[in-house]
């Protein structure tokens, strides 16, 4: 009998435990799924970082843990976590982060704006440029970032992907490390922000790296708030550098209701909707990485700690 | 020396001439191109609908009259017209369509305008479905129809296409004739008509057809204003059934100040600016056709003067 302990919110609980048990049984594993099993007896933890568990001590015996979300930042410091963390990939992330990035990609492309709020019934037929046209540049090409690559490049986008690592996609201008860093954003027309929450990302757009973009530039965070310098962004924002962002991710969520870019009319405020784990792909992520951890061989998606991701 | 005469309005002069003698160099053909040649010496016409010229009686030696529009609704009926008649296709058409489809689709299935208009900062987190569940329908399986149901299948979209005669497209499900109509409207989401405009399709979306869709479905009209009943369209939208019309083309453009679509909070109105043939690409293909009648090859793009497109 493998023992699973669920340790997120209770609303996940509700989720999460048919597709899980749908999922274990598929695989046929012989299993026991609770909220609440003796400490010493987990094998396996299926995570949340809000979950009141904190202190991963008394889990002696517990193989790994396993998370629900694709950001680990709130818990990889955690220094009584010494068992395999992974985090989740895949589980419908990937796919709803495509969508939403294409979907914003599309709507600052094309000017959308101008004709949803149209107070004025102003008929002004300027066709934007083409795709092919607009450089975008993504800052971050891990599983996320090189899914949406992958669909502005079938679009026609000229992409710019930069991740920390050498990297090398099919159709992708693939750029890496600091000087990399300024190449990538240099006259890009639309930047996409999909980098892990680490110490090295933290304000990685600020002043100096938003004056690389181009003129009018649009700004698309779906990654992490603490990617951005607020404050460099609002300066931008206010002296046109920056023509208009798209925030899904704050420092603070909710967003206060007195943040600046709730009132701000170049900033789109989404509520951090742009992926989201979907319980039944999620659960078959976890089934599978419970039968290899059963089966002897190596987890999936295992955080390396020092790199933070 | 062949004679080429430019039958558009100035401003397309304006655009089209250099690009026209750039395609017309590069392969190498002695011509003569303008706007003011005499009759009974013009060989090709390039030609737009709303030109000036209208009787084609006295262009005796014409091989054909070559269209920088896609739509030849205009002309596709007039007796003095006895060459034949090529509308375009590519040109920078087929990728501005796509990329403007693809955004209006994801913007409403991604529900981005309570996000982009939210002015009581509203913080709800509810993810939406995903393209795997979101069934899109599209009338009209042309180069356009073909191009937008490819790109979105790729971003995992079920798509239905609907065309006059049977179609075989990958991953798409084709349907035809007037049986195969309701079928691929029948628990549609999102339908995006790509229909050209002839007595057959003239208000293919009326009572009976928008009540076939799902209950909320969205309405995209990228193709010509005729396809749609408007007062049709219009009861369907205070009824509920239709959640929000995007239409770019209309009975009568630009959009009349005092017609409804303007005020009505759930209709969007672009200013046809959905696809625009560009002047570089366009002059391409219309060299190429010229090459190709001097070469006696057949034409491409023909029109079927009784299908009407």
């Amino acid at each position: 009998m493998i023992n699973i302990l669920f340790a997120a919110r209770s609303e996940r609980w509700a989720e999460y435990e048919q597709p899980l048990r749908d999922a274990l049984d598929a695989l046929g594993l012989p299993y026991h799924l609770a909220q609440d099993i003796a400490p010493e007896d987990v094998d396996y933890i299926v995570y949340a970082p809000n979950s009141e568990l904190q202190d991963f001590t008394p889990y002696t015996r517990c193989k790994a843990v396993l998370n629900i979300w694709a950001g680990v930042e709130a818990i990889v410091g955690n220094s009584t976590l010494t068992q395999p963390l992974a985090r989740m990939v895949g589980g419908g992330l990937t796919e709803g982060m495509v969508e939403w990035v294409t979907g914003h990609v599309l709507r600052h492309h094309l000017g959308m704006d101008a004709h949803i709020v149209n107070p004025d019934h102003t008929w002004e037929p300027v066709a934007p440029p083409l795709a092919m046209e607009r450089p975008v540049t993504i800052l971050g090409m891990g599983a996320l970032g090189a899914a949406v690559g992958k669909a502005l490049v079938a679009l026609g986008f000229p992409v710019t992907g930069w991740s920390r690592t050498p990297k090398d996609l099919p159709g992708i201008r693939c750029l890496s490390g600091p000087e990399g860093l300024s190449e990538a954003l240099t006259g890009a027309q639309i930047v996409v922000l999909l980098l892990p929450d680490t110490p090295d990302t933290e304000n990685v757009l600020n002043a100096g790296t938003l004056a690389l973009m181009a003129p009018g530039a649009f700004v698309i965070n779906p990654g992490r708030g603490p990617l951005i310098d607020d404050d460099a962004l609002l300066a931008a924002l206010d002296s046109g550098q920056v023509a208009h962002a798209t925030l899904d991710v704050f420092r603070t969520e909710p967003l206060p209701q007195d943040h600046p870019y709730w009132s701000h009319p170049k900033v789109t405020v989404t509520p951090h909707v742009a992926s989201e784990t979907r319980a039944v792909m999620a659960a078959e992520v976890i089934a599978g990485n419970i039968r290899r951890g059963e089966a002897g061989e190596p987890f999936q998606h295992v955080v390396d700690r020092n790199a933070g991701y």
